[in-house]
């Protein structure tokens, strides 16, 4: 019998449920209740290195110190966990370019022997969408899309108030639409894939391909080509400088064009942007908003926002992971699934 | 009382409706029952320079022509349009780059005040769409793209058996994705939408664009640059003409990327293809397959199949147009718009 088991065996429990972000650098992770109050944070470098039995396993302890965390008088539910190409028709994660991990890894088998506890998988931006219709931006709004910008670039589709997941939980895949014809070599084995360009490590590239003499004019130029981070970019963005902001100008015109096509195929009301790179809110939404109004269909013109996410950086896929778990425990809303 | 509301005053008739594809060239309309079988069929060139109102009188008269033509016990229940542009949400055709009639007809009433009856509108690709799912190779298939290539390119989707309309009834916008960077000149305003490239037009312009010298060694050299039609290329690629192969070629591959694109987005089991151009099977379908497997995302590959349709060309989008007004009039299978 385990500590879930035990706690699980105790009455007047108010029921909560963890939810992970698992994501290419960092896993985040939190312990959420009903009404998507996130009660427990905390987060663990993403490790593909030492296997995934033991990282998991990990994690499993971590989320048992965040029980303790809030004391007695609550019982852990269920666990879910948005990730990189989540798949929630078969609970796996499925050739996530951007995790060293076996193919088909069957996270919810895996999740669920170390829990004892019913599991459900996302995809990590399905997560985040849901997050945002249910707790965010997205309140009230049928035709929403949610992209996640970090070490990749994710993508959550909801049309008439139901999650887009295609034939085999794979849709949503806008970071490996082609945006530049042989363009930069993605993960995924192809050339010119959005995120290539449009994430924190595709801005980085970009600053890495400048000509040695504008590198060099540049506050860029002085740091250490391994250390350079999209939050340098953004600080020198701050600062004025030049090929930090032309840098921004060039991701975002071809982030908008990208866009634009998305616009053209489903028509959504509203664009959320989350994750470490939407926080350079100045430099990157304002530049994106004007190149997607500049490629959109007249039709498609004015009738879409782009926003940055009002929630918590650290608590959107999180609380959208505990969703689709509230969902199934409480068998509510699922006919919009 | 008009024609219309004497054959509604009579008894023991079966219900039939008349479902219209409005198309840039012809506007093809039939007679169909519940079970989606044509009981007549007639066409007309769209013509929009005699004016909509005009027009449609001279549609409506020809609709009751193919009344008169099948007897009498039927009585017509109804009226549905498919057009480009077509918007089903507030019964207009929002802009439609291919017709020059005024921005948001408002073709339902116009058609209401004509026959006196319900009417519906959707977008012709949705409807083409709509009819593959209903009585095409889009049977029992819950995910699944119609592409209709005639003058220009249109797409409808259906995502887990339900339509994508969008936030404002303008998805599936494909021929407006811009699939070139400062590509064709489209008549929408902006520059290198698909169907600049992959329609009866745009394949017309791959030929007038190609080089004097080679355009001369091509059976297409011959032919009066105003006469040259998407049939005279395919005539000529039946006969191994080298520049209608390449022009094939051209197109299928601009098509198998944006294809691909749009899968990234959707993961649709099945893309089906239809309309005039579609018909040019072995020199478009085949290296739209090859390309479009090429540029495919891995975890998409041998997931999704690309068909023309097995449905007579004419009828395919009458049926789906006829299927929406069934739907409204029987009021079944509403829960999956």
């Amino acid at each position: 019998m385990n500590a879930w088991q035990v706690v699980s065996q105790m009455d007047n429990c108010m029921d909560i449920v963890a939810g992970i972000d698992l994501g290419g650098t960092d896993t985040k992770f939190g312990l959420v209740n009903k009404k998507g109050e996130l009660l427990a944070y905390h987060s663990i470098p993403t490790d593909p290195n030492i296997g995934y039995q033991p990282f998991f396993e990990l994690l499993g302890r971590e989320i048992e110190q965040l029980m303790l965390s809030i004391g007695d008088g609550y019982r852990l539910a269920g666990v879910s966990v948005g990730a990189p190409s989540g798949n929630q028709k078969n609970g796996t994660i499925d050739s996530a370019s951007n995790l060293k991990w076996p193919e088909k890894l069957p996270i919810s088998d895996i999740l669920n022997s170390i829990f004892g506890l019913p599991v459900t998988v996302s995809n990590d931006a399905n997560a985040a969408v849901l997050g945002e219709m249910y707790y965010g931006l997205g309140r009230g709004i049928k035709d929403l899309i949610c992209i996640t910008l970090g070490t990749g670039l994710g993508c959550g589709i909801i049309s008439d108030g139901r999650l887009i997941t295609g034939a085999n939980g794979h849709a949503g895949e806008l970071g490996h639409v082609i945006a530049v014809e042989n363009g930069r070599q993605c993960t995924c084995g192809r050339k010119g894939c959005l995120e290539t360009y449009v994430s924190a490590t595709g801005m980085v590239r970009s600053v890495l391909e400048t000509e040695p003499e504008i590198l060099q004019r540049s506050l860029l130029g002085n740091l250490n080509r391994n250390s350079l981070t999209s939050k340098k970019i953004t600080s020198a963005a701050m600062e004025g400088d030049e090929l930090a902001l032309e840098v921004f100008d060039k991701t975002a015109k071809i982030f908008g064009k990208t866009l634009a096509n998305s616009v053209a195929l489903l028509n959504p009301r509203l664009i959320i942007l989350t994750g470490g790179l939407a926080k350079a809110e100045k430099f990157l939404l304002d530049p994106t908003i004007h190149y997607t109004n500049h490629y959109l269909l007249e039709v498609h013109k004015g009738s879409v926002e782009i926003k940055t996410s009002e929630m918590n950086n650290k608590k959107t896929a999180i609380l959208g992971a505990a969703a689709f778990m509230w969902l199934r425990l409480e068998g509510i809303g699922q006919t919009t699934f």
